[in-house]
């Protein structure tokens, strides 16, 4: 296998009780996102897999008639550290918002989780688009969507600016002259910006990576944006090849301007797996979970997807189109596009959301989904995917046990880890304490 | 053995480089603070030695002159969660500061953190007293000492309050129905406080414990009166055995008005224990230990410890009294009285505070020290200690294997756990979901 061949990246995003909103009531299926055995064991299969990175998600707020993963979690920073323990290789990632955390407090978590685990630390950056979520943190209203972008801009480039406080070797700890530290390898940062006064330094060494993975979901232009300028990994939501495409080359073309070669990005399009022995099987599974879904949850999840309220409208007919404020939001965007495209009613999107919260499901034979990502991977729509297995444990076992060793047959995924970092994994450099640092606090 | 007769509670004050400034010089002693195997040992150590819980410290600010354990380390609650992993009894500290977060981080985080170690957390509650650190947060001035503590009596009882969000048993997850949560054993908080407004609930189940434990440190009035309204243990600064007693008494007196009971509340004084095969074996260890401090740590660890710049001041005159303003805070006022009562110089004051940072040192044999431990625990000035040892792992190990023994042998300490929180090892209840909260919000 020769080393230079593109190869696939492949993340998992695990809620407990599945992706798929009615999920847990497989057979078999684990029913509760609370139980660390249950995430466990799912790390250890996307261990044995040969995955790069394992995904926790977050939400500030609890709604009961919402995806039940998302009403009832563990922390994702504490979560991902203790997992760090049961596991050797697979990346950590943790989504945190920058909308309700201080970046002091952000850069300190994951430089320590980055040291705990060994360079195997992620940061989602999320704004939270939930509006209820304010109300969790002293406010009447979220901040709009193009601020949230520009505080997550400045809060991204303030936490990487804390971890640049440290050069590598700062800590000297030499018991015969009894000198600790080399102060000249540590610096203030002195940040002052529109959203941030931070002084610095951070209290923590410089970590393994010398900066943790950062992920970023947003589809807006801010959020391409903010992924172009500093994001490592980029979660998509996609439903189309040509349209995954053109996203992706769009994104890729956006980084040039910020000094960035387009392999210092991974692009990984959110897929739901059907997995069956033949496709009428796979449909069948498929049909068996959206048999499960109820207008209540389903209502919800469109609301909560696609940012507007669709209560009122006749469940039989078209999908009101999103209010003019909110079209940059491109998960509305892309359902109301395919709703538009695809003659849906309202119904059929309440069944589309429910099933992947709008992702892309691809249901069929092992193989036939390998063919799917292979077309993707090759036609230049995605570097890997996202895998949403729509249960636990069934469901991703299947994808682990069926589906990678098709993808690692066609030389299209590793058959091992070749490094012990999360950063190895993706083909990045570890980022130095010597280099110039790329995005200088203050360039925006 | 009775188990009705009174016990010490037994805490560990974990800094990787040893708590003496200057321990991690000692043969064998660990010199970093950044090392998880370091950090593991200790715990398994103080598993083996029976503690309660295991406490790891915090602070916002990097000062290269400051202790070495202060200046870089692990942020505490990814810290406890990933030992979670290689414990199984022993409670576990990390200190986050009302000051610096938000309820609802927090609330998330414990809660998480006792799911994680089925009912082992603990949360270190600080206001965070270091001016300097008010710059890493978008600020030009820390708040105000009382100030501070306002807002620390409200966070902690958002936080409180969020965690009643839920009962036991919300999660019904049955899979025949397809119910997934009993919406009525979950509520909104609606918390509207002069520094926080939280609706809630909280998006984490109510946890092993209840609540997870909280620790308190503060000894000023402001910080007294936290303790004894919310409380759980506190970590005391004590020097003189008379004074601990009053305020040992001081402290249990004033918590009726909350409707507590003196026993719902232990009071662990710290110690830095140095120990010997005799007491001139342990007072050589302590003299070679201080011979190691230098003047610039020891005058940065005053100034931090004391909260007022003794700068300019001669090394062999008297101990500059504490501002006015100052008076409430109790290490400064502490240690100004020890100093006036001991008639010692500003030299003797930089001496001991370097060595313990202000606590209290017990220099002997282990039969000498568990004398003064008795005493002090049978003349109720203390429920137990908190320990900190001058360096890890050997004076922790120390203290294990020698004095540990010998407080079994009096009936001082338990000979193994009896339960699997460290509720249970407090002997305090969960606390439970039905239960009418004795702090409601807005009571205060």
């Amino acid at each position: 296998m020769s080393t230079t061949r593109r190869q696939m990246h492949m993340g998992v995003f695990v809620l407990g009780t599945g992706n798929h909103t009615a999920g847990w009531r497989y057979e078999g299926a684990a029913t509760s996102h609370m139980q660390l055995p249950v995430i466990q064991q799912i790390a250890h299969t996307a261990e044995r897999g040969k995955f790069d990175v394992l995904f926790i998600s977050d939400s500030m707020v609890m709604d009961p008639s919402d995806h039940p993963s998302f009403m009832c979690r563990l922390e994702p920073t504490t979560l991902i550290s203790v997992l760090s323990a049961s596991t050797t290789h697979i990346g950590l990632g943790a989504t945190v918002s920058s909308s309700f955390s201080e970046p002091f407090n952000v850069a300190r978590i994951f430089a320590s989780i980055d040291h705990i685990s060994g360079g195997r630390a992620a940061w989602n950056v999320v704004t939270s688009s939930n509006p209820k979520a304010a109300l969790n943190f002293n406010r009447d209203e979220h901040l709009e969507h193009e601020l949230r972008y520009q505080r997550a801009n400045e809060f991204v480039d303030v936490v990487r600016g804390l971890w640049d406080c440290w050069d590598d070797g700062a800590i000297v700890a030499d018991k015969t002259t009894g000198r600790f530290i080399d102060a000249d390898k540590v610096r203030t940062l002195d940040h002052k910006g529109r959203f941030f006064q931070v002084k610095g330094p951070v209290n923590i060494a410089r970590c393994p990576q010398g900066h943790p993975v950062i992920i970023q979901a947003g589809g807006s232009p801010s959020g391409l944006e903010l992924a172009a300028r500093s994001a490592d990994v980029v979660f998509s939501v996609v439903q189309d090849l040509q349209a995954a495409k053109i996203a992706y080359a769009d994104l890729k073309g956006r980084m040039s301007k910020y000094g960035r070669s387009p392999n210092e990005l991974a692009v990984l399009p959110g897929i739901m797996p059907i997995i069956g022995a033949s496709d009428a099987e796979a449909r069948e599974q498929l049909a068996k979970l959206q048999a499960w879904l109820t207008p209540t949850n389903a209502a919800t999840l469109v609301a909560s997807r696609i940012g507007y309220d669709v209560a009122g409208f006749p469940l039989d007919g078209p999908v009101p189109p999103p209010p003019p404020l909110r079209e940059s939001r491109t998960f509305a965007h892309v359902l109301y596009e395919t709703a538009r495209r695809e003659g849906m009613t309202l119904r059929d999107l309440y069944n589309l959301t429910a099933a992947a919260r709008g992702h892309w499901v691809v249901c069929g034979t092992p193989q036939g989904i390998a063919d799917t990502l292979e077309e993707w991977f090759t036609g230049m729509a995605a570097d890997g995917f996202n895998i949403l297995p729509p249960y636990f444990p069934g469901a991703f076992v299947d994808f682990v046990d069926l589906v990678v060793p098709e993808l690692q047959r066609r030389g299209l995924f590793r058959r091992d880890y070749q490094g012990r970092t999360l950063r190895d994994h993706l083909g990045l450099a570890r980022v130095s304490g010597s280099m110039p640092r790329r995005n200088a606090v203050g360039e925006v």
